[in-house]
């Protein structure tokens, strides 16, 4: 039979624990499990813990947990180039039959014959305009489609897996934290946000109106009171550098609290951010791992630490080293 | 003494507590008490119960809950002008000593001499030029303060009160009942972000990143590695008609499921987002209350509704009429 002592100790049992689950819930940072326990992980733990401790003098209101990521370098691999490229050398080629006129114009002619040695010399300008013109659509509703259709079915060059699986577990580990943390998660990108928004939602649990990158210009027909949006091939917002600064500025409105960058390109932001007077951390991933990911030098064309790495080091950002810090990069390793 | 079975109501009680207060919390229709129960009352808190009620058709993942609001004639009041131009004539008379060249040039010379005859013949492009003049700023992190400071003192003109107390009080009831519903609250506006983003978290409970608007063109001075973000007095966006559109297209990158308006400038981003697949509510706010607030009719300046109305008729949109919808209309009455 039941007697009262044991059925108080439920009762307290009952109201005692919300307090013990949400207790789990704030702190979640064993799901860390991809990292080693080195300075990096060690860092951004105490960072997530101090600022969700109501009282300690580096408490953020929920407000204010705003946290940034670089997605190409920092969510997922850009190496031997960022996966939007070929997401647009495919979409040229699938293209090419409705614009005969590609057939015999630099860049889509050498990326409609596969000529390597011409592809090699293309500039900046010429990756945009085959961006642009990959993203080019007569209703903007129908481009996730044939982004999910190409990444179902596209490979990895080196790996030969799809694109998805190549995102970084610690990474997927870090952003499950700071949800349950109440960290709200933006993306700023240098890639299209049209890009992103077909699978990061799926990828990354990151919702559409949280990923800001670049933009193509957009153009409205009312169509008779059924408005249809198209995307015209032309970059409308370079979202690199201190197009970052800009997009924190008008989109967000706030200085994050975080920031998880890779490059050179996330410095401006980083820098611009770390002038708040509110506790922030800023983190540069350090592609160190030739053996399961990429070793970068000051050579690599997508992803460039150089003077990142030097203001880091003096503003005491935390640098995590792939190699040493994370004991696997990617889901399935 | 406490018998076994006074001690299992208790712990029933405490079990029970949790599913019951989430219901209250999923449910808090009831808080619209500012609002008669007339048709559109109805049909909103319907909506709002359906679209929250997992297994029924018009059941609604939290991800797709976002809802946008116009702020000028949709959550406070815009009459005789939107208030941001009223901000913006003091804006310029404020700085007027540090531009001597102001006072020989229009439009900023019948503002500084409060010239009312020359002021009622302004086109558009001069309101533009004012408030773009009054947006500019050195340092953008300066500039909350400087409307806030300006909303503390100045005073709307017929009802001698601050301009945040003529927020509409059912609209605030509506803003807290979609909140509780998990509803993601964005702002979509014409008027310029920064002016909003100074007061509109704090009147509204919207954080600054979920505020949409007009923009001003941004310089960034990367100074020596602390970089800092200056407004230029020119006009970068106008989030206004097909504006709205581009912007929840390229902001966004979603149809809202529900979207509040009040005038024609509300009108193309309702029919665009009314192509949507899923269960979406669209709502109309007619002012009607020339006692309360304001009676607009056909000449209203700001928030005119003429071709909105028809199509709000022809597609089943939602009217509230505010002087038989509304029990009050600002928060103080």
């Amino acid at each position: 039979m039941i007697n009262n002592k044991k059925i108080l100790s439920i009762v307290l049992g009952v109201l005692l624990l919300p307090i013990f689950l949400g207790c789990c819930k704030c702190r979640k940072t064993e799901l860390l499990s991809s990292w080693h326990d080195g300075q990096a992980k060690r860092e951004i733990v105490e960072f997530i813990r101090d600022s969700t401790t109501p009282g300690n003098k580096n408490f953020l209101p929920v407000e204010d947990r705003i946290v940034v990521f670089d997605n190409d370098g920092t969510l997922w691999t850009e190496q031997p180039l960022p996966f939007q490229i070929f997401f647009a050398f495919d979409r040229i080629k699938a293209l090419a039959s409705e614009h005969p006129e590609w057939s015999s114009q630099q860049p889509f002619k050498a990326v409609i014959e596969d000529d390597q040695e011409t592809i090699k010399t293309f500039h900046t300008r010429d990756i945009v305009k085959l961006v642009a013109h990959a993203h080019a659509i007569e209703d903007i509703d129908n481009f996730d489609t044939i982004v999910q259709d190409w990444l179902a079915t596209a490979r990895h060059p080196r790996f030969d897996k799809p694109y998805t699986s190549l995102v970084y577990q610690p990474m997927l580990e870090m952003l499950e934290v700071l949800r349950k943390n109440e960290f709200k998660i933006y993306i700023v990108s240098g890639g299209s946000v049209e890009f992103m928004r077909a699978w990061a939602p799926e990828v990354y649990g990151i919702p559409k109106e949280q990923i800001i990158g670049s933009t193509m210009e957009l153009a409205v027909d009312m169509n008779e009171d059924n408005p249809v949006v198209s995307r015209l091939p032309k970059l409308n917002w370079n979202n690199d550098h201190g197009g970052k600064i800009v997009s924190l500025a008008r989109i967000l409105g706030k200085k994050p609290a975080m920031i998880f960058g890779n490059s050179d390109g996330d410095l401006e932001m980083m820098l611009y951010a770390d002038t708040a007077d509110t506790p922030q951390l800023f983190v540069y991933l350090d592609h160190t791992d030739a053996e399961r990911e990429y070793h970068y030098n000051e050579e690599t064309l997508s992803g460039k630490l150089v003077r990142g790495r030097q203001i880091a080091k003096s503003r005491g950002w935390i640098m995590v080293d792939i190699a040493k810090d994370w004991k696997r990069v990617y889901p399935d390793e």
